[in-house]
């Protein structure tokens, strides 16, 4: 599989030019924080002195995983494809949060354990991608929503035991990135929000970060869903046998198919071409940055599209963050996924290019500079 | 001065009724963290299970400072009535957020050195409030905007400087209080955001937190709009003498009549009102704090229906949140104060109240619980 290199988005002129207009804006150098970080950097990955984002797409990629089997999660696989019809119903978090913001959401099935067949006749289907069922979300919510949208990008009916072997082959994982580029490229828009759903992928994710990172296993496995101490420390076990049995792996790509899942190789595709095609990428939890840490051990200027929205409450995604030198916006110990903290910090991204694009300079308003 | 008693929001039944619609909603338990104790707090705010946060009141109180002719601030007091013009040209980062989010924008001269005249009829005045004047704003925004408003409420130009003795007289004090309760009181919706502006008014807040949580003044001061190490170091002697000269002073109204300003003042008695009538209110940061603490000394239930926005890169705010006991909602280095801090953390009580009322329960969505 060849990824393209991603072109480095480093542009001096253009940096300055954008710290100049945030310093000239009225208010005290610096006054907004991270806020103006954050406006400096999506007017690089837009390019442009205002940068202005455009229909954001809430992508929610879903697989099952083989490693469940073994207990490593507190729910039972069935939760992962009962959860897509909640999202596709209006129900979930990510669900009504897509609704307040007015964005589309489209879950991607991956690699779910469930035949969600594909109602009516398949119009919306797009050659190698497959076809697309539309829900209308029922009325619950005060805004006007776009229907969310199932995308059909199965690979499997869930991912092979990881501790027996591999949990993809490398050609599913090269089909599920394959799925993952194409799925971004049809859609419109300049930014994408990752969220995900599977029973198991905290085991997938804390895999990725212990060996990709060289970090102990036991740093780096939490609760998920909700297990207590006894069974993290049962999951804890599992992971370091599974661990030790792909030891050898050295490649980023095959550490992923060794580990899983489906619906984080078909993210990495999807941030890969968003990547590429200079789109913002809002990160959520613990497994979409497990996902981004594959795509960094890549190449790391994929961090330059990237903005963390979040520090999860999941153990481990401290240590990930630290790893990738990211500084999340929110710390409000959210531990959902579905892209749930990806939406709750939309609106800075907002924010920040708002302020870029119309706060007033001192000169433009006629307001004093320092004494 | 009396102010009535507030009533006690402590509902164990709706309290009891609210965690278990958190708890049967569609996700893990407690996953999604401090949204969780957000949500439940609006729903007993707002007396309901299922809250909807109605016309957001944007409010940001102005005045000017006697103290900072003493050299207390980085910039000059002309900025003070120089950024109400620019509020209410929607230039400012107050005005670009209050678009963002659709939402009611109230700039309140409660002191500020400058004469705004009255454009138009006084078809908008409403007694000894005095009248208000619209500002049409421009459309640099890709929003629909409501226009900006100024509130006359003026008590003089400009408190008397603190150093030489009270900033306010009791009268004074006393009339700021009942402008911000009937202003709040005209006001529709159930949700008021607090922003201030007035050179000087760190000052005011560091003093009025040494004074009533007992602490060192240095521990208070901070850089304000952007003094040097050697500046901050000049401003804090002046506090300590000030700080000094009222020391006698006991009850929080004399302390806040001691140290300014008119806009905290007013904004008091708009907290008052607001807590009163059981509206939402968003605490923006160290000088909205300050007045909160005030109000906290007179009577601690008032925390009740207050949200902390945001932990402020002034220093003296986390002091001041941690006497209050107050978690806030983001910690981005923000230090602009005019409720800008209040404005970004808007969209995520709407989160609350939308999770609240609109997520599935596991039982409706068909989805398995814990195994």
């Amino acid at each position: 599989m060849v990824l393209p290199a991603l072109a480095d988005l480093q542009q001096p002129a253009l940096a300055q030019a954008l710290q100049a207009k945030l310093d000239h804006k009225t208010k005290p150098l610096g006054s907004l924080g991270r806020l103006e970080a954050l406006a400096l950097q999506l007017g690089l990955v837009l390019g442009t002195e205002a940068p202005q984002l455009e229909q954001p797409q809430l992508l929610v990629f879903a697989g099952d995983h083989g490693l469940a089997a073994r207990g490593v999660s507190a729910y039972p696989s069935d939760v992962t494809w009962q959860m897509v019809e909640n999202f596709l119903a209006g129900g979930a978090c990510v669900s009504v949060l897509a609704r307040q913001h007015g964005m589309a959401l489209t879950v991607v099935d991956c690699g779910v354990a469930h035949d969600f067949g594909t109602a009516g006749p398949p119009q919306d289907a797009d050659g190698p991608l497959g076809g697309q069922r539309g829900h209308e979300v029922p009325s619950v919510g005060a805004h006007s929503t776009p229907r969310a949208q199932l995308h059909h990008a199965k690979i499997a009916p869930g991912t092979a035991d990881s501790l027996s072997g591999p949990a993809m082959t490398t050609a599913q994982c090269a089909q599920a990135i394959a799925n993952g580029r194409a799925l971004v490229k049809s859609l419109p828009g300049n930014a994408v929000l990752l969220g995900e759903m599977g029973i198991g992928n905290t085991s997938a994710a804390s895999l990725l970060l212990a060996h990709l990172a060289q970090l102990d296993i036991a740093d780096c496995t939490g609760a998920g869903t909700g297990l207590d101490a006894a069974a993290v420390q049962r999951k804890t076990t599992i992971l370091r046998d599974v661990l030790q049995r792909h030891a050898d792996v050295t490649d980023p790509l095959a550490a992923l198919a060794a580990f899983g899942g489906f619906e984080m190789a078909t993210m990495l595709g999807a941030v890969w071409q968003a990547a590429d095609e200079r789109r913002v990428v809002l990160v959520d939890g613990f497994i979409t940055s497990a996902v981004v840490l594959v795509a960094h051990a890549i190449d790391a200027r994929v961090l330059q599209r990237c903005v963390f929205a979040h520090r999860s409450g999941e153990r481990g995604h401290a240590l990930m963050l630290h790893h990738l030198g990211a500084q999340p916006l929110l710390d409000l110990g959210l531990r959902l996924g579905e892209g749930s903290g990806a939406a709750l910090a939309w609106p800075l991204l907002q924010s920040a290019c708002a302020v870029l694009r119309d706060m007033a300079s001192f000169a433009s308003a006629g307001v004093s500079g320092k004494v």
